[in-house]
């Protein structure tokens, strides 16, 4: 098993350390290689991610990256360069994000509402593929377009992995999210495809509801979500929203699959690079150390996935929440118990 | 004064029943006509919008609107075809969403923060431009697109309209949403708008925010929000959050505003047709009140504005929020409260 591992920007390489240092007690065999792509890399070299780079980690079995991003680099070109290139290239249209409020977490939300969800956003296309433009910059007459593209192919094989995951679910529920009332044409086909592949699974029940009207559930009764099918921009929006509700950015893990295995899959946290609190050893390593467990099944390896999660619930479980520990005191804590 | 009146579909016309009750002790010299549009008539006639309505509406003065949308008609007909061709014929350039925790209202968030925010959601393009088509339907090779138009001229003027309302509130804060690290065409139109008109208005402290991020911080820290100006689909899903972290969909006013008043202003409760409570007498019409105070706003009247708004608070602040009293009561009570 080859590892490449991204640390990136900000608070990405402390996080990666602690995951790193978690993921070596439980598959010492793994064999993990550092790439320096990022913002440092790119003030010095101008480079985001060279073409042998790429190259290179397409010969690995998985990679984890920390955070992309830093407030030195105009907005979208480490985004747009390197984290969605990456995605991208690597054709990753599966992005998975479970969403669980773990015992001993108190969320935001008074009512403290049993959640486990899990969004499976398109990873690939939508609004993210960057086709769009600007027409007669920086006069009165400028437009800016930006366009979604949905391909039949690239809603299709998103929603069957919604589909497969669903049915192995216990509540077996899918609900695809979508604004069909207002995007009609790609709300045409996200329904269509759903309502087709749904025809193969009888046993998954299915509905669906507007992306606005997602949010209100979201924090009024979320326990009503298993599954949610969606497009690569409303996938972004309701992960970061359900990351809230289960306790925060700080927990939540991501994976970003090849489902065709053709390519290597990536696991990040959901969290961005938080340069306010990079170098400081107080992020929390946790989003890091779930993202370890998400890439330990994908590569086949449930058991020692779970006992990533088993040690973050118990540590979520005991951990006094006002005073965590920082980024290395959580990491040790993690460490420990995975072995033990 | 002429108001046209909208009541639509599902609990449109109870609400509205309600609104009109209170905007009749308030200002008796207002004259207001029906029109039967919505799913029913497009169910007997097919008609949507007649140009022969869309002209007369545009002889009144400002539009109450109920709610648009039924099961019964496919999804996207009533939307685009009615009530998105309203806001576009109309020039409802301004669509004008104030998020308010009043005192009495447990929002479901367990810090009860205060919330006092208005979002401007610029509502004539964007995502909602309806540019877009599907491409070899029904073939595994489908392409659906959907373009977000977004013009110099368009974002100019819904920035100007918000950095003029921060401009008169209280704490002047305006944070521009957007997702610019990856819509980058788009996201650089709107940053490059804002930086330009703050120069007018320095008087106004101006941030920015990811969409997705801004979700969050709806959920842990409402409070830091004054103004906010969007995109008109970022704009749909953030005031669904903030009517939900503000107690729910029931207290959600807005206006669609043609600020240039070269065209009627329409004013409407955020919340749809809830066919499921349709008919019961228990939808709340403290939304569709609440929009006729924006409405004697925009018409020049805020102390009648005020005079609704504080019969609101003080309805929410010693309402039996468990036992409120059905559609009538409500508005029987917050009548007699403006005329008292
Ligand atoms: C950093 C950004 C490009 C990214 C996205 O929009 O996908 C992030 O928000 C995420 O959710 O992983
Ligand atoms: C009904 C729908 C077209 C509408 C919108 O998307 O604008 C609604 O959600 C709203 O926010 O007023």
């Amino acid at each position: 098993m080859r590892l490449a591992v991204v640390p990136g920007d900000g608070i990405g390489p402390e996080v990666v350390g602690e995951a790193l240092k978690v993921l070596g007690e439980v598959a010492p065999q793994i064999e993990s290689t550092h790439y320096d792509l990022g913002a440092a890399r790119w003030h010095s070299t101008g480079e985001l991610l060279p073409e042998s780079v790429l190259t290179e980690l397409r010969e690995h079995d998985a990679i984890l990256l920390g955070a992309v991003g830093d407030p030195s680099v105009p907005s979208g070109i480490l985004e747009r360069g390197l984290l969605l290139r990456l995605r991208f290239e690597l054709d990753h249209h599966v992005n998975l994000r479970p969403a669980r409020l773990y015992p001993g977490v108190r969320g935001p939300l008074s009512a403290q509402p049993e959640i486990d969800l899990v969004v499976v956003r398109e990873g690939t296309e939508g609004p993210y593929a960057g086709t769009g433009g600007l027409l007669r910059k920086d006069t009165p007459q400028e437009i800016a377009t930006e366009v979604s593209v949905n391909t039949a192919f690239g809603v299709e094989r998103v929603v069957r992995d919604a589909f497969d995951r669903a049915s192995k679910r216990e509540r077996r529920k899918l609900t695809l999210v979508h604004k069909t009332n207002v995007l009609t044409h790609a709300g045409s086909l996200w329904s269509r495809v759903v309502e087709e592949v749904s025809l193969e699974h009888p046993e998954v029940s299915v509905d669906y509801q507007h992306v606005d009207s997602t949010t209100i559930h979201l924090v009024t009764d979320p326990s009503r979500y298993d599954v949610i099918v969606t497009d690569n921009l409303f996938g972004d929006i309701l992960t970061d929203l359900a990351a809230a509700v289960t306790g925060g950015i700080g927990l939540a893990a991501s994976g970003n699959l090849d489902v065709s295995r053709a390519n290597p899959s990536m696991f990040e946290p959901v969290h961005g690079s938080a340069p306010d609190i990079a170098g400081k050893g107080i992020a929390d390593p946790t989003a890091a150390v779930l993202s370890v467990a998400l890439l330990l099944d994908h590569l086949g390896e449930p058991e020692l996935a779970r006992r990533v999660e088993a040690a973050v619930a118990f540590d979520l479980a005991t951990r006094d929440h006002q005073n965590p520990g920082g980024t290395h005191a959580v990491g040790d804590r993690l460490a420990a118990l995975v072995s033990s």
